[in-house]
């Protein structure tokens, strides 16, 4: 525990180094840093702002001196999987939101070096403002999150660069004792490849800084895709419930060959009514859980399937013609309906969704809105659609500037992995479907084909925090979905921070993970107990 | 220094646990294990041979105990970095060859589970064997090499799947002190996804144990690449010796837009000869090095260029179609000539070389000579066709078992890497050549394009260790190569035991590695000395 002697001693320390503006400790910021989308009790005494490398070093080395343990925030928008809460109490928080500068960018090698400060949304900018002919990768995150966050989380998004641990290079991080490292090539004084050699020279390292407190990281180059000559986005609905394993074992070949180069995405009806509209109370009688009987209504409606694939197609027109071709192939012998939808096609929707509707009686309005916010995912425009689905089940309409942990949206993401096959996916998806219908929430669930061998699936257990007992009921779920996921073998791919309260249980891994801890951090004071470690 | 009687008596203990018959302490086999393809004067006091992880784990804690060190060998063909020669003198060799299964493997998510015995030449088999449909990425080094070797030193072969060590997972490593750790998902027990999922959850550790010495890997599941529908080679000679930036500048793009996908490979004309015969001592009066004028000689008559571009181009025949224009319209404003090639074309060339030889005067068996060992490793056959370069300067024919070790051929890799764009990649090859040159050897240099944004330049100083003097001036001209690359930001991919005679200048990195070292390995009993640590 921090003696309150210690914490203002370190304060005052802070203070002088940062000034006064960029140290808090008291008023209503603190509570901010102190709410996420679920029900959390760990206080926050503090919130330092550093303004460079050296200020974050000097913080550590106060940190260490006084025993005060600090935790890391960069953009703050781990919503689901904590928002800006510490794993502990007691622990000040490093934001390190002023650090957005973005430090190198190379059109021809295609990367761009940034701070932990710089957001998907700034990037993005950058890029145009560049006219670049290059797309980043984006996570269906806020636009405000910051790019390094996701990474180091190893967060994925939906282009071909969608794995974005795999796509960093050249990290320079701080360790918790204050010292600096870089790593891969960028270790080595001028060395010319330092943004794009991800391995260097030696051990890599980059590995033991992500999903870690064993540091922070305070540069990265991130690599970027080129503009394909053509983009099409695919969509594959289907109405059968069984239809999963066909699914994926028809499109993990596609993948395997790199025919598809895209993060494969798979969503369930609840996930895409989720990310539609709120909750429907009328239809539902006022009851939850949206039941599978008014469910399917919504999907003939709405038309979408129960099983909703999508994915980009990136190349030369000849190569997107194939593609398609061996989509339909391959996707021919099941149930569902395949189209193919391109950013001009969407745009033309629009404009003539009025008289196309009077035509046709089709209000393809409602297509567009489904499917536009994926396409732009899937050639890297940052979109903050995914927030408003944090608001399903608020019986307010959703606000013009929304903030789930403000608003007091329930929102709890469990991500377990499956083997991108057929049979796998569909145990680790009924284990997932099951254990939240029978809590009492909507299964909405989202399967993604990160590479060809894995399927990570997202869990949503969305709910409204300011319904009593709700916040008890979903972690209870929450907890009871790693518990059923991790006995089948499923483990996940990330956590939040309500999976964090002790050691993972990975034996001898785990012993040398606590050395480890104890090496970069003998007093323990970065973000203790981040990933069970420490 | 190790102290005899420790020797004696970790030698009685090894020979207890292992059997007398796998631990050798006298005799040829220990000159063996003391030569390389250059100067070395380290001496060997042992090979073990354990057949199991237990095994090595034991050998490992009679090692710390007695305060003898061991140094890992798996196949022992390092050739041109150190075969099996140790960093520092008495370390006994752990050669891990008799661990050899194939412990899983997956036809549907396309991996392989292997020991550190498995070498190329089984896994080959292996797949054949089982009727398989996957290719495995063969490096270019001997069929016998380990595929665990060669990934944990992150070596690299030429299909899509060429840089080893992006392509495995799930690690089983002993550590020094002999406890076990996994790594990736195969840290939780029971883990679906084990072998396909490289991060896990929490840290990655995977990159610690490679290009290092702090741990024994006995386990790797290794992705396998999937049959292509079609698959072609793409042939590029260039007489012009100033073409090499406009012909990395014309490949990088197709890299980049993943038109093609293999690690393109550029070769120059001494590289190319040296890959087909022996030095011509004819031709060049005796005298060496080559000079450029004999050198042009025969790339007239050879039908090779200045510059030897190559790569495989994979998919259905429609993508290869494309591929192929996309390739045609890039080098038509180039002054070289543009050949593509099927294993098919190959065969007919082959049998048809004799009445096409009578009909046309060309004499087409060279040209397949050449190609072929190239067409094979872009499809993942593993040949060793690269053996016989090494016999480039002896004046003895290339014996039936060839084995550079044994007979003396002189061989250093320096393999500096540069970023995947022309002018650099000029630069890097201006560099290597002239010093080469300047101490009278053949320039031999191959840039790989293993990725989109890296050239892997591999210079090879090919010569005869049985002529006086010529030990020295190439370990001369070796760390010359070395310091001007470095001096230039040309920093390697990968280490030879002649660059590994003290820490590589990395500052805080080099710090923080000496410090997981001492962590790893309190004793320092693991290969002291490798990539400079320890």
């Amino acid at each position: 525990m921090v003696v309150a002697e210690q914490l203002r001693e370190a304060l005052a320390e802070w203070q002088a180094l940062l000034g006064p503006g960029h140290v808090v400790y008291e008023g209503d910021l603190l509570r901010e840093f102190e709410t996420a989308t679920f029900s959390t009790s760990q206080s926050v005494p503090a919130v330092l702002r550093p303004g460079s490398r050296e200020e974050i070093q000097e913080c550590l080395r106060i940190a260490n001196r006084l025993a005060v343990p600090l935790y890391i925030v960069s953009g703050g928008k781990n919503w689901g999987y904590g928002s800006r809460v510490p794993v502990r109490s007691g622990c000040a928080v490093l934001d390190l939101g002023r650090m957005n500068r973005i430090l190198d960018f190379s059109e021809e090698l295609a990367y761009v070096t940034v701070e932990p400060g710089v957001t998907q949304r700034q990037l993005y900018a950058f890029l145009k403002q560049h006219n670049s002919k290059l797309w980043m990768d984006a996570s269906g995150a806020s636009p405000d999150s910051s790019l390094i966050g996701n990474t180091v989380e190893r967060g994925f998004g939906h282009t071909p660069y969608g794995d974005h641990f795999a796509y960093a290079a050249g990290l320079e991080v701080v360790l918790p004792t204050g010292e600096v490292i870089e790593t891969g090539a960028a270790q080595f004084a001028d060395c010319v490849t330092a943004p794009v050699n991800r391995w260097g020279v030696g051990p890599s390292l980059d590995g033991l800084f992500s999903q870690s407190n064993f540091g922070v990281v305070t540069r990265m180059s991130i690599h970027l895709m080129p503009e394909p000559e053509r983009f099409e986005a695919f969509f594959y609905t289907c109405e059968a419930p069984n239809a999963l394993p066909a699914i994926v074992d028809a499109l993990r070949p596609l993948k395997l060959q790199e025919l598809l180069r895209s993060a494969m995405h798979i969503a369930n009806d609840y996930k895409v009514l989720g990310g539609l509209r709120q909750y429907p109370w009328e239809e539902a009688g006022g009851k939850t859980p949206l039941t599978p009987e008014v469910m399917s209504l919504f999907r003939r409606s709405m038309s979408f399937g129960y099983w909703n694939a999508s994915g980009g197609i990136y190349g030369t027109p000849a190569q997107v013609s194939e593609a398609k071709r061996l989509l339909r192939k391959r996707l021919a012998h099941l149930p569902g309906k395949l189209h193919f939808v391109t950013p001009r096609l969407l745009r033309t929707a629009k404009r003539f969704a009025g008289p196309f509707k009077l035509v046709s009686g089709w209000d393809i309005r409602r297509t567009v809105e489904l499917v536009e916010p994926v396409v732009d995912l899937m050639r890297g425009i940052p979109t903050d659609h995914a927030l408003g689905s944090c608001y399903w089940r608020k019986r307010t309409p959703i606000p013009a500037r929304p903030d789930p942990d403000r608003d007091g949206c329930g929102l709890l993401w469990y991500s377990p992995t499956a083997p991108a096959e057929g049979e796998k996916t569909e145990q680790l998806s009924r284990i997932a479907i099951e254990t939240m219908l029978e809590y009492g929430f909507e299964p909405m669930i989202s399967l993604t084909m990160l590479t060809p061998r894995i399927i990570q699936c997202v869990t949503s257990l969305t709910y409204d925090r300011d319904v009593s007992g709700e916040d008890e009921r979903a972690l209870d779920c929450y907890h009871e979905l790693g518990h059923r996921c991790t006995a089948a073998g499923f483990w996940p791919y990330r956590l939040g921070i309500a999976s964090m309260d002790g050691p993972l249980p990975n034996g001898g891994t785990g012993d040398f993970l606590g050395r480890l801890k104890a090496l970069a951090d003998p007093n323990g004071i970065l973000a203790p107990g981040r990933y069970g470690i420490g």
